[in-house]
C-alpha cells in the first residue's frame, strides 16, 4: 500500500496544551505520527513516501485565506508583539454574541485580537514550526488523494497536525488546516466526481461537516461519541443533515460510552450504508483510532481485532479510498491499530474485482 | 458620600488567570477591593453601608436568565463532571464560525460545553463563591442607584467581580453580571426617564455598550485604550454608534498609549458633550482607575492628581452620578486614586446647585 509521510510534521512540536483548565502534557504531540511511521516501516506491505510539495490553492479552495495568512505569521507577531512563549494561544474569542444587535465586526489588527478571530479553543497551540507542519499535512492529504486517483485502491496519508476540526475560517481542536476536506475538494473538483468523507475519529468533524454542509458534490457521514458529552460538544448531533444544495448530505451517528466492538460494527454499516445512497467516486476516510479502549482521551472500546473489522467493512463497499489519519492518543498502541485497521481495508480491497484491473 | 460595599465580594477568589498564553498570578482578586474598602473607611466623608438583597428579576432584565442559571451551579457541576479544581474556565468556544452556513445550535448538555456557550474568554475563572460575590456586586450597584433616586447627588457601588464586559448571554473580561448595565437600566424602567453609562475604564465595555446598542433609554459612552491594541480587540471603535432606537447614543474614544491627564481631560470633556447632547436623568459611572500611569495591565498615564480632575470634570455638568467600581490593578495605588475621583466629584457636586436641596 502506498503511504505518504513528511518529516515537517515534526515542526509542530507543542510543549503542553490547555485543557479541562490546566496546562497539561499535549495528547497531540510528534511521538503519535512517529509511532505510526516506525510500525509501517517496519512492515515492506507499506511503501512509504514523501508528498509532493503544494502550493496554498487547494487550501484556500476550502478555507479562507485570512486563516492561511493567519497562521503563516502568528507566532512570530506574537512573539514581537505580545510575549515570548513557545504555546501560543488565544485568551479573547469573537464570539457572536458579542456583537448581538451589531453589525459584523472585521478581523482585528492585533495579533491577541487575531488569534480570537481566526480560532475557537485552548487545546491547539501555535508552535514555531506550525504553519509549516499543517502545509506538510496537506501535502501528504492531497499527494495520497493523488494516489488514489492514479489507480491506487486504497492509500494512507500520516497527516499530522490532523484536520477535520478546522472550518472555513476557524482553527482549533488540534487541527490547523483540514486535510481531508482539501482532498476531498480537490477530488471533486478535478474529477467532477462526488465524493463522500467518513469519519471515524472519536470525536465530532465540525470542521469538515461545517465545510461541506451546503454542498451537493461532497457528502459528510459521521460515527463520534455522542457530543452531549463529548467535544467538540456544539455540533455533531443526528439532526444536522445538511442544508440546501446540501440538504439530507450530512449524517452523524452519535455513539454511547463503551461502545464496543460489535456494536460500534453496527453503527459503522449503518454509517457506510448512507456512503452507499450518496454513491461516491471516492471515500476520503478520516480514521481516528482515539474509539480504541485503551485511548487516554476518549469512551470507546474498540479495540485492535475490531480495527481490522472497521477497514474490512470500509473496503468491503467497494469504493477507492483515500484514508488520512485523524486523532489516536493511545501512542504505544497507535502503530497496531493504523496498520490493522489498513491491513483491514487491503485485505478486502484484494477480493473485489475493481482492486485486480 | 454614601457608599455600598460587600463583603461577599471575597468569595471570588481566583488563584491564577489565564492569558497570554498561560497562568499569570490574578491582577483581579480581593484585594483590589479589600485596599479601596480601607482607603475609605479611614475617611469620615464616606458612610459605608452593605447593600440591600436583591432578587435576580433586575439581572434578568438585562441578561438571558440562563446565564444566570448557568453560573449559579456551573462550578459544582464542573466539579462533579470534569475535574475538581479551584479555578474553571471553559477551553471550547461555541463560535459562530463552527456552524457557518448551519442553523443556530442550542445551549450544550454537558458543563464543558456550556462553558464555551456562556464565556467569550479564558482570564475570567469560575471559583465556588463567584456566583454569590457576582449577585452581592450586583446588589452593590442596585442599592448604590436606589440611593441616588433618594436624593443623593453623588454615590459610590465599590462592585467587585466588575461588570462592564458582561453582554446579555456571554460573561468574560473578570465580570459575570453587568453591574452597571443592571443600575442603568434599573434606574431607566423605574423613572421612565433616561440614563447614560460613562465608562472611564480603560478597557472598551464591550458587555455594556452590546446590551444597550439598539436601546433609544439608555446611551453608552466610553473612553478607553484604542482596541487596535488593547483588550477587548473585538469591539470599542469610534464607527459604533448604536443601531435600531438606539441609533447614535452610543460613543467610543478610543484613546492612545501614553495619553496623559491633560489629553485625558480633553477626551473626557468631548465625551461629556455626548452625555449632555443625550440629557440624560442620571448617569453611571463604570469607573476603572486602569487608566492609571501605574497600572501594571494598561498603557496610559493619568495620575492621582489627574483622577481628581477627572471626578470634578464629570460631576461638573450637573448630573447625579450612581458610580460603580469596574477594573484597576495597581494596588497599592487604588484606595487613593478612587477615593480622590471621587472627592473631585464630590467637591464639584457641591459647588452646584442641586446638591444643596
Amino acid at each position: 500500500m502506498k503511504v505518504f509521510s513528511s518529516p515537517r510534521h515534526r515542526l509542530h512540536d507543542p510543549e503542553q496544551e490547555l485543557e479541562s483548565s490546566g496546562w497539561q502534557p499535549p495528547f497531540e504531540h510528534p511521538g503519535r505520527a512517529e509511532a505510526i511511521h516506525a510500525a509501517l516501516a517496519a512492515d515492506a506491505d507499506f511503501a512509504i513516501a514523501e508528498p509532493a510539495e503544494w502550493g496554498t490553492a487547494p487550501i484556500e479552495a476550502v478555507h479562507d485565506p485570512g486563516l492561511v495568512r493567519f497562521l503563516a505569521s502568528a507566532w512570530e507577531d506574537y512573539q514581537r508583539d505580545v510575549r515570548q512563549v513557545h504555546d501560543v494561544v488565544p485568551d479573547v474569542f469573537a464570539m457572536a454574541g458579542l456583537r448581538a444587535g451589531m453589525a459584523d465586526g472585521a478581523e482585528p489588527t492585533s495579533v491577541a485580537g487575531r488569534l480570537g478571530w481566526w480560532c475557537f479553543e485552548t487545546t491547539t497551540p501555535l508552535t514555531s514550526g506550525t504553519y509549516d507542519a499543517a502545509r506538510s499535512a496537506v501535502s501528504v492529504a492531497l499527494s495520497t488523494a493523488e494516489a488514489v486517483l492514479g489507480g491506487e485502491r486504497v492509500a494512507y496519508g500520516l497527516c499530522r497536525p490532523p484536520g477535520h476540526h478546522a472550518t472555513t475560517a476557524l482553527y482549533g481542536g488540534y487541527c490547523f488546516f483540514n486535510n481531508a476536506a482539501v482532498a476531498a475538494a480537490h477530488i471533486a473538483v478535478t474529477t467532477g466526481s462526488k465524493v463522500a468523507v467518513l469519519d471515524v475519529d472519536y470525536h465530532h468533524g465540525n470542521g469538515t461537516q461545517q465545510i461541506f454542509f451546503s454542498r451537493g458534490d461532497v457528502a459528510f457521514v459521521s460515527l463520534h461519541g455522542d457530543p452531549a458529552r463529548a467535544y467538540p460538544y456544539h455540533t455533531g448531533f443526528a439532526d444536522e443533515t445538511g442544508a440546501g444544495r446540501g440538504r439530507g448530505s450530512t449524517c452523524n451517528v452519535p455513539l454511547a460510552a463503551g461502545t464496543d466492538d460489535d456494536a460500534y460494527l453496527r453503527a459503522l454499516a449503518g454509517a457506510l450504508d448512507a456512503v452507499d445512497a450518496f454513491d461516491p467516486a471516492v471515500v476520503v476516510v478520516s480514521l481516528g483510532v482515539d474509539t480504541y479502549v485503551g485511548d487516554p482521551m476518549c469512551d470507546l472500546a474498540v479495540t485492535t481485532d475490531g480495527f481490522d473489522r472497521c477497514g474490512d467493512a470500509v473496503a468491503a463497499r467497494g469504493r477507492p479510498l483515500v484514508v488520512l489519519q485523524e486523532g489516536g492518543y493511545a501512542d504505544e498502541a497507535l502503530g497496531a491499530n493504523v496498520t490493522t485497521w489498513l491491513r483491514g481495508a487491503a485485505g478486502a480491497a484484494q477480493l473485489l474485482p475493481w482492486s485486480r484491473r
